[in-house]
């Protein structure tokens, strides 16, 4: 506790790019299925879909005071993510330090905490993905950490790994495998396109992916 | 386990049609107040109003062969319905499933487990209701059953019973008690109209469901 | 129980007006960070914002008869707080109560219980803070009380409080320190508006705070 | 509802012994994996094992009236198997029902509801099996029904269907199949005796169950 | 907050004693059927009755140093009731503070929030009905209050209010109504030893109670 | 995926020894207030307290194949450490996996998941903290990986980190710092033992600790 990590490294920024485009569920395949944090946490409004460098915030309970710790180090595309020592649902986060983590670079913030302001942050677009939105204020006693490892959602955070965060929720890729992964996306969502040509069509699953021999070797039966 | 049932039959289409004009709280009413399934299934969009044919799927945790099997069994109409064996939150549902589901009829939806790619299923305007969003993908290794009864949100669900579901979460009423409780919801729906006009221009219901006797009978004090 | 008190006191109206202006945080914060109900409850539409004084409804499980009694007791500008005696999530709510409310003189509800007709409720602007969504229909058996002191969101409300309520949830001023909370966020509000600026200019808030010293005492190391 | 229906078939007494001493959790592998009530119902004591035929009552949410209804219906070696109508947790069963229970014939109590004098029942060691503990006391006003279909602990119960309860939850097994899975389940219990005292011995589960070579072939690497 | 009030009142000891005979759930129905505290409180041991005055306490969350300023303010049979100003598991009370409390004349504990060495208060037979259980520690940093109301488990309770906990969970009883209470408990607990034995001797509460003819009334049909 | 890491290192065993003698709490303050794993996992029977080296395993939902694996990795005086890659809460160990994983060293295990059987591990004396405790038994079908570093209760588990676990739950203490921790804790023993008996004649934390004149700095106020 009490420590601030300043120097993180950040994965590439065309590599980023490409995973906000994958999105969360496609991410998630391309890495064997892995990263994805609880559904507990959910956005505080619809349409934003986003990927940054994890700048990660361990906090006390009720205490807020390392959110402005972690801001000034925060580089642009960033993205907050924080978790309290225990569960709290306090609201640790508000439209004043979003509009503090906006100047500096933030795009969107991760919490398993709680929110609050949320129609100010919805109004200035701001994506946060949170446990909880709750008016409740917390005080600035107790010091946290800054960019140490963390658990979020059920995943370890690391700073500088990727996170990428839509209305499905949010998944994070460690920074060193951030660049295969992106590349399996890309790969996955060309296949997904032709795939979802020939199912609008009314082709079935069964036949496209060849399922029903091994249906059949299963037992399954229709009657 | 491992059973399709393919034939399976169905409401009346008129009876259906009302069914959703009634709405999921007026169709509960008109069916003695059953039939509502539980408050952890969701809408993932607002504004959805339908009612259709159950077509039943179980699914083992974390495993969605069995949807693929089940939208080969669907007709016009039908809605999805999908429990697994053990309680699971996983993403069994996607944006490829529904556009392959609707090419083959469906209307939507109900699921006990999770879903994803939900800003897709939006902008396709496919409802689902559902016990939770997550990214989260699933293998296809061990067989479920399609068409026959389940448990869904608290409620038994035969193939073919219809499924109302709105903002207000789902009904399901019986294939067998349809028509009569499509025509108790019609009454029902005149009723209110009438009421609301009354509550409107300010009347009591105290006064016009003559409560105050009642009340007094049950020792109600004004104070 | 059984009881209706039937002249309850209210705050002044440019008191309530100004506490609205406020919102829920704000006002939270102006009252020495107290007053906030559990994030359990939840608006079923986003962006109302009201302040009004509760009128107080107990109910048993399952039975919304006191709703019907608490509707004659409104003014206009109250907001309707309801709890069951013991957790309930059923609809004990819902458009044709909303019309009478809202005939009456309601701006809003709150409910520990469940609310239906949502998609009425939502195009009719009338907002609720509910904990659960539910069509699940309710008898009118059993008598409850209104406007006594309840405990609501874990917070006690005692009737003519000012409820405060927006997409952040809701906070409870008790009437007798309205005006001075009032006047607090107000000063808040002023406050807030200077910082923001600086913090949107990118000035840090361990500056504008003047934080850097505090953390040092502490041991906070930037490493 | 307000329906008792009084003549249901029950299993054969030998059948039903032969289940409890399978026990819950090899009747449920015994009967193909199927059966398990939800694991928010627990006992409020440690070490009962029971098994029998399931009287079941639907109940309103904090009403508890057809609980004396039902215990006129009930025969020697039954279980009371209760749901509320919408989820309550109120107390609806303490030791005066147990008492007359007990004395009607009932061996046990499985509620999706709540129950009371948990100290006296343990005393008394009748077994109950609930979704929570609470003193809160129910009203005798709204009917509900006995004898009839319902679901407890997402499973359907319909009446004279074998419940199994011990330590590890509940697990019902309707009544048309309760000698066959018997039968299955002792089978199960001899060949589950041999493979316990290899285990024992220090073998290994690879090596028994002959795992290795499918290991491999799914890809699995020891490294 | 920040605020101890020392000198509180107490009701009388013969009351208390005869609150503790009654137990939770008849002093609740004693009461009109009030006070019972939500479910989620569960005693760490079962076995204990007890009655005493609340000594209450108001926390930050993660931070128990308002349990030393409470323990100074303990009188002989007082018990301990504290709640966190946010949701709040942590671990704030463990066995060097009951032992300390006990030292003062703490008889128990209440506690929305958490609590540890279970194993340790076990063993000194100390009763502590909490939320959680947590090894989790907290700090020393924020003032709260001690002996203003507080709302715990859903109830208010004002200092000097007699609790009564056992296995069933926990009731409140306010101060001025408590002589009152007892009484009633007392008359109950007689009424209710002569109506078990007649439902021991196999006697229906149907006919007991004489509800054969208000459930024809209502529709009840035996078929 | 399918991965097994077969040569582990593991903490001395007098360190592991002297952390079960300190216990959770205790231990998880020795190592600066961390690693407290969440209160949802609770022991199957109370009264234990053990400390020793984290097998881990990753396994699918409703998948315990990889259960299997990991017992042949076991070395003596190991303790399990299970979590699903989606939340499941099957009974993913029992009586005979226990049988097998007791005779190849293990002392206990810690689960994400569900554990049934669980008469049997108490009889067994055979120590688990789990989720849940369920009957629902589990398929063979999909490789998960033993041995790599997982987040279970909230806190990353890496192979070999000591794990802590008694009444108050688990506290996992990485490898590197077990010596360190363990150390620390010893003297925090002793220190308690000598306020313990301060206390426990009466005497104040408020003395003992000296709060009161930091109290009053705060503004604490007794009146």
């Amino acid at each position: 506790m009490g420590i601030v990590v300043q120097n993180i490294a950040r994965a590439d920024a065309q590599v980023i790019a490409a995973l906000a485009r994958a999105g969360v569920s496609t991410a998630h395949e391309a890495q064997g299925r892995t990263g994805i944090m609880g559904t507990h946490l959910r956005p505080i409004w619809a349409g934003a879909r986003i990927a940054g460098s994890a700048v990660t915030i361990s906090v006390p309970p009720g205490d807020n005071w390392m959110l402005h710790v972690a801001i000034e180090q925060l580089h642009a595309g960033d993205v907050l993510v924080m978790a309290p020592t225990s569960p709290c649902t306090d609201g640790y986060f508000g439209d004043l330090l979003a509009t503090s983590a906006r100047a500096r670079g933030a795009i969107g913030m991760v919490s398993e905490g709680g929110v609050r302001d949320v129609a100010d942050l919805t109004e200035m677009r701001f994506p946060v993905w949170a446990r909880a939105i709750s008016g409740q204020g917390t005080v600035k006693e107790t010091l946290g950490s800054v960019n140490v490892p963390i658990v979020c959602g059920g995943q370890v955070v690391a700073p500088g790994d990727v996170i990428v965060a839509d209305d499905d929720g949010i998944c994070v890729i460690p920074r060193a495998r951030a660049a295969e992964v992106a590349e399996a996306a890309e790969k996955r969502m060309s296949a997904e396109a032709a795939r979802r040509d020939r199912l609008a069509a009314g082709e079935l699953g069964l036949d496209i992916y060849d399922m029903r021999g091994r249906l059949k070797d299963k037992g399954m039966r229709w009657i």
